[in-house]
């Protein structure tokens, strides 16, 4: 599964080809609500079919309450000679995201305290955000904030915070069995490439390449604005929980850093195992750090009353490079290699994921004897061979208590070899899997 | 919580405070009945109030019966001058505790078996017992035995054996909880001063600072002979036994040697888990060892019918200082910055044993908007300060598994930061203690 | 118990005394079925009674059929002068074991997909198999093989593949509770002296001597062919398997290789726990290596369908030896002071597992006193001996959760002391065994 992907040259071309895609996202003013998430699933839909949801304003979702919409068209701070010393047409990370409209004339001294730079990294532009404050402001380069004279100065927000709706998209591969899985990438930063256009991205390239296959588990790709987007799906999907045996949360996949696999919060769910397997193997730099309750929306799928297998796969986390949440967080920070081995990373875990079964040994007591069924070598004496190996291994193990990944774990036979004996024993009725029921069998059960 | 207790200045002063108190102690012939207890509890009861339980002469203590009271008024050996050359007035360790009474003219030679040194310390008089087998004893310094002629010797114990009671005491501070917690110091060794003055010293100061706090759970002091004292009181309170959610026997706390934490029979408790999060903090040459089944009290609080949560802090443990058990162990023995020491260690521990409680997340799909409570900065983009760390920690792992103990292992938050986080979460309505029920409330519920 | 065998003078003797029996036993050609394993059986009778069970030809066997027993009186190929260039009657591992009859001319081209040599291994003759394929060939030195000119040979090989039985064989040592033991070891194998003969030998000795003893567990020594012989004795005894304990699988058990213990599939039973504690006793080279399901019968006991708690000991596992499945696995390779090593190992290893047992402290609150039942020093003030250590761990840990094995690697006391503790608590009546019930007594209860 995920064969392209999962080797080289594969990721590499796909990286290339996705180029043209991050290019046209990166400049979009994208916030948790309004028309640039909508400017985002119109180009993602050129690549994949996309299911949108509008949620209104207003809807109650757990302990949040889905706000007013935000509608950007213009902001600046202009000099007495009416030149913009601040404009947000050359940077949409000028204007503080969620920012209430002002139209006023001010002092630098009154407009201080709505401004924001970065004295330690002069030629950067913050990133900051007013979600549920009624606030405006500023974010400007320290070198420039530094220029500024004493005013006064024409301070022009041209915002609306309207009812309305937030949006999210899904693509959903569905699958054989009764089994979901999530990939949530978060879709509510304007220009920052790291932190939110690669994960799209490499979303969308995995959800294309994953509907040409016939996946076990059906997979859900999910396209929404952090916190709020992902409390939104949730609530609008409790019943369809209790079916997920996995899940990801990506993004930061494209800087230099190491990849880096945070765990879900029980620590040893399948996600968490088969990162365990398929990281070291794809790039021997992968860490896999603990969880925490802070980052991205793994903080909701691993909230206490949901508690999903969900992880996190990035490069560098959440606040750990310098470019971070600022305008040097821009598309020469992604390095097409890594952004390709970030690929391969995904495609193995979701290949693993996929995969992973819990076989019943259905011929328990003793050994069954594979050389009546073709499975085994006849002439006695010699050690058997790889595939035997594996054939032995699955039986031993399918006791209902391991998995496929706990059996590769323990015996160290490779995973897709293991999966290939177990698909072995399926087809010889030695073995059947526990987990899965194709929804035809279990209409059949049900009439 | 003993903040004036858990830092070096307050430990000190109520070490140098408390050095009358243990020069008052020290001469006084104890056992594990009779006066010398009686004298003892007077001198402790002009420091804190104390309940008195005198349990009688043979009652039945599960497989033991409380023994007759011992009574010593004198006991010598004189040579044929009359001069005494073992002497019970010059030391009370020269009577074998609780010998029988003695009244006769031999010689050494028959005296011999009566009489104990320590050969390889000839300058030290031993301590020795016989509680539970009718038996008559001096023990001398091995260099005293040396010079002994071939008598006859004027032998004499005026002893006496007879019905009365067995002693102990508690000092309670009541909680705010129905969870309780036992602190055992054993009061029945005569003038050995880190072999029982130090323990009693130390609760005494402990129980006094606590009477002035508002503790969660029920704290009760126990000063009662060793073995049988706690047996007493085990049979006494087996009721109460189940709302014992933490326990410490303490003693031999002023030596040199380092804070040593003996872990409960399980190994894993949650005053196990305190010591191991506390005392590296408090000392970095403190040393935790798993439970053997002999040494203190906690012998009886965690023998399998019990088991009990009760741990054990000395410093060098019994039988692991050359002093131990000999005249050696007299208040010279005692330094007052280890004593000090110890104090912080236990008024950390109990601090954090009295504040540590398993919360429940009552928002728990999600996470709650802690910015409309007044818990969260406002402006986004920028990483949480430690107390919204705090809180994000306690609301995830408040999943009715972890009490706040785990979590502060779990996250590296100092424990304290968190316990002010929980509260702070228990006031805004978001979690409550599983563990807790006020008195009020339940009766209120049962009405 | 055991006490002859568990030393180096007595397993020394005792191997030396084995010898005979192995050089009688090693010249007859065994197979899975046939008369070679009879007679090997009526040499072993002469040691030790034993239990013979014939299983017909065409008994199902959970997933297998009991194939035809196989008659085998000569076997050769002959040059054009009649001169045997491969001869049975040299030796026995030339014919393919469970080769179909033939009786042909054909040249060396026809002939040679049916010979099987060791070209890095000149010399040695290898030992093959088909049991479930019809099938013939010969197995001849490499040396041999190249000199072999064109042919044409005339080919025999006077076999039978009769309707006929399998053969196996129990030596039972009842025990004095409901508890159950087996020793497996292998008799199908030819002339391979590490690979079989050694195990048989010492499976024998170990029968001989425990029939002196009087042990707690019934212990069955089953002496049967690989697979097939363990999967009938299973299918014949599925109501015996609940009331089994431990076992072994044993053989290999001569050559100079360390010992090594493979642990039972779950790897955490009572067998892998003694030869965690008794192996590294006996030698410190013994290695424990986890289970993997290939190798000899432990595979069938240790199927999900069964789960036994059974392990293995040889010294070079399966394969790990260069002589393993050829003719240089004859007597000289078998070295006396390793078989007798281990001999010193099982001995260790079933005294121990015989021995062990859940204790239930019959006076769990609080310390029983040992005193007035004479189990303890009655002069206080000194630390205990070791025999009152055993006791008092004994005590402590007999909580129902944990037998003598762990409270001895718990606690550091020797095994063999805590067991002669334990037996002092159940005299005294402050314990009894949880897992134990005479059948005598259990008779009682059910009348």
């Amino acid at each position: 599964m995920l064969e392209r992907l999962r080797y080289p040259e594969g990721s590499a071309a796909a990286t290339r080809n996705a180029w043209p895609l991050m290019e046209a996202l990166y400049p979009i003013c994208r916030s948790i609500t309004g028309n640039g998430v909508r400017r985002t699933l119109d180009l993602l839909q050129q690549e994949v079919p996309l299911q949108r949801t509008e949620v209104p304003t207003g809807t109650k979702v757990f302990d949040w309450d889905v706000p007013n919409e935000w509608h950007i068209r213009d902001a600046h701070v202009a000099d007495a000679k009416g030149r913009r010393v601040v404009d947000f047409r050359e940077h949409n990370l000028h204007v503080v995201n969620y920012s209430v409209p002002v139209r006023r004339s001010m002092s630098l001294e009154e407009l201080k305290p709505h401004l924001y730079s970065l004295p330690d990294k002069p030629d950067w532009i913050p990133y900051r955000t007013s979600y549920y404050r009624e606030h405006w402001g500023f974010c400007l380069r320290h070198r420039d904030l530094e220029q500024l004279g004493p005013g006064p100065y024409e301070v022009v927000i041209d915002s609306a915070l309207v009812p309305g709706s937030l949006t999210y998209a899904e693509c959903t591969i569905p699958g054989s069995t009764d089994g979901e899985a999530i990939v949530y990438t978060h879709t509510c930063h304007p220009s920052l490439a790291n932190d939110n256009v690669s994960g799209i991205a490499v979303a969308t390239i995995l959800a294309r390449e994953l509907r040409a296959e016939k996946p076990r588990l059906t997979w859900r790709f999910i396209f929404g604005p952090g916190t709020i987007g992902s409390l939104a799906w949730l609530s609008r999907n409790e019943k369809r929980l209790k079916a997920i045996r996995t899940g990801l949360t990506i993004g930061l996949l494209g800087d230099p850093g190491a990849l880096t696999y945070k765990r879900s919060r029980c620590g040893n769910r399948v996600t968490d195992r088969a990162a365990r397997y398929a990281l070291p193997r794809v790039s021997p730099q992968a860490r896999l750090v603990d969880f925490e309750p802070y980052g991205y929306d793994e903080r909701q799928f691993c909230s206490p009353g949901f508690d999903l297998p969900v992880g996190r796969l990035t490069r560098s986390p959440n606040g750990q490079y310098p470019e971070y949440h600022t305008s040097a967080d821009n598309l020469e920070l992604l390095k097409p290699e890594c952004l390709a081995e970030s690929l391969r990373a995904l495609a193995e875990m979701i290949a693993v994921l996929d995969a992973n079964r819990t076989l019943l040994n259905l011929s328990p007591r003793g050994e069954p004897r594979l050389g009546k069924r073709g499975l085994y070598g006849s002439v006695g004496g010699t050690a058997p061979g790889e595939f035997e190996h594996a054939l032995l291994w699955a039986l031993s193990f399918s006791d209902g208590e391991h998995d496929l990944l706990a059996i590769a774990e323990r015996s160290g036979v490779d995973f897709h070899l293991l999966a290939r004996a177990a698909g072995a024993l399926e087809e010889a009725g030695l073995a059947r899997a526990l987990d899965d029921a194709a929804p035809a069998v279990r209409q059949g059960a049900r009439a």
